[in-house]
């Protein structure tokens, strides 16, 4: 059977946000599996913040995607040819198959998951690397204690929405920021947040003051700049702040920009941490056994934003996800 | 016996360096000491880095010296007329006196030193707030190991010279960043640091790399702006930075910026922690004993600046502070 794979490649490095030149579109007959390889059809692709930081030279937690390269991005896909004797026809599996139609892997990275559990897409999401970064940054970085502020950004994307919830099952009180009156209905409403602040009203840190009055005990930022600085204006004694994202720079033309008032870690004996999710590789049974726990029993609601449109949708759709037109994770079907 | 006091008080709110205008020379008879009081004829005065940020409006870790006020100042001093059962005429004390030539306290946060133990002015840097500085940051928050690389910077000062000797007294591979070809002589041949950076011969990220060469474990930063931008480009992972002190921004008239590359925290899973060494005040006994014995084997030196021209030259030794005219502790006698 030959099949015609399509492609994203990265055409050149962006400045500011990708542009339609920053991209390739390729098609090419689809590469069959080779001995102890698996040939899958990708079906849901996952859109990441995180994503812009790979089109980038230079060092980061993960290398770079190179140039002409089909670029890097998570999915959930089905095994359609197996020589491979951990993979079955049929299984449904998440990994790093890149922004394509058809991937072929040795199985490194791959996983099965199981779709009677929930719907393959909590896998991009609450089951998967939003969930894993909720997890591993509040508990084991922001080290929330019940009755404690914890404040997080971005919080109606993938990992805010998730971070907040988890905060409420440990007991804190929890701040989602997000931009816009319906995301921030959406936080206290639909997932149980305190109260929401919309940056987008101005006014930030008098938002902060009200929804904060005690200061802040634990902040997970994934955004940045302005609302990093606001934060750390309020900031408890003794607070932590987890760095998992900054997605307030990743697109901007300008160089970035640290937050200037960042002494006031010193005045307030605070701490401000980065990590990545993947350091706790041995722990993920652990996490997503509690994380599939809560979505059973309800105090954890996954929500997932899907796109249609197919692959030829993909740069249209990242850029959405930079535009936070998301409420919770983004992800394009195929 | 009627003294003559001679203070200096604040007359303005400095913008970037204080100015003569920003001061105020006052004298008037000393006042008496009531009852449970003591008073005090000022020897020494000690001349920190934090004495800018005391004198900006604002919170901080304590509370700013308010306009008119004698202006804050640790000191040491004689004990001259006592009507407090804790003192005895003639002893020396430390004590935060403020900048004058006499004082009267009621004794709280004054404390007897031994003279025959140490200089005096020893009391003011290694045996004082320097010394605790670099105890409690250094190994509370810093946590060095053994063979890990160290970097201080103003590593010349007060507070960095005895933390980098701390990390070698702890077995790590000690890098003092300074300004000045003789301030990095002193740290390597008098100090004993391993390595030397002078940031004003330029090219201080090629410095840094080649006397770092498998990155930096921990930063004891006293100075922030480009030096904390260098640095973190260069961490180790699992890096730890101590926040001390931003010298280098307290007398901007700028507004303060922030460290633009901090997200190489989460790149390297590294952490930029404040503290302030009086939260450890129930373990000064312990610091002080063990710097103590550390200056007895003479694997610590404790190196003052002493100026000369009494407290007429106050104003004028502050600025030599910030320009970084001193190695070792600055101290004004009277």
């Amino acid at each position: 059977m030959t099949l015609t794979n399509a492609q994203w490649r990265l055409a050149a490095r962006p400045s500011g946000l990708p542009k339609a030149a920053d991209w390739q579109y390729t098609e090419e007959p689809a590469a069959e599996a080779g001995d102890g390889q698996i040939r899958v059809a990708v079906q849901y692709l996952s859109l990441d913040p995180a994503m812009r930081s790979w089109m980038n030279p230079g060092r980061s937690y993960v290398p770079p995607v190179g140039i002409g390269e089909v670029m890097r991005a998570g999915g959930i896909a089905e095994v359609i040819d197996s020589r491979h004797r951990g993979f079955e026809v049929g299984q449904t599996v998440f990994g790093t198959f890149g922004v394509q139609a058809y991937a072929v892997s040795d199985g490194t990275g791959v996983s099965v998951v199981d779709t009677a559990l929930a719907p393959a897409p909590v896998y991009l999401n609450t089951l998967g690397t939003g969930g894993l970064t909720a997890y591993f940054g509040l508990l084991e970085v922001g080290r929330p204690e019940a009755g404690q502020t914890v404040v997080v950004s971005a919080a109606a994307g993938s990992v805010g929405s998730i971070t907040g919830q988890l905060a409420k099952i440990h007991g804190c009180r929890v701040v989602g920021i997000a931009g816009g009156a319906e995301k921030c209905r959406v936080l206290v409403e639909e997932l149980g947040f305190d109260a929401a602040v919309d940056y987008k009203a101005g006014e930030l840190r008098a938002q902060l003051r009200e929804q904060a009055p005690d200061g802040i005990d634990v902040f997970f930022d994934n955004v940045g700049g302005e609302i990093l600085e606001a934060v750390l204006s309020r900031l408890a004694r003794g607070a932590r702040i987890v760095l998992s994202g900054a997605v307030s720079q990743y697109n901007t033309a300008d160089a970035p920009r640290g937050p200037a008032n960042y002494m006031q870690l010193l005045v307030n004996r605070a701490s401000m941490t980065g990590f990545v999710f993947t350091d706790y590789a041995n722990r993920f049974p652990e996490a997503t056994k509690a994380l599939a726990g809560w979505l059973a029993d309800g105090s954890l609601v996954s929500r997932e934003h899907l796109l249609d449109g197919g692959i030829g949708a993909f740069p249209e759709a990242l850029l959405k996800l930079f535009a936070g037109e998301n409420t919770g994770k983004l992800i394009l079907a195929l």
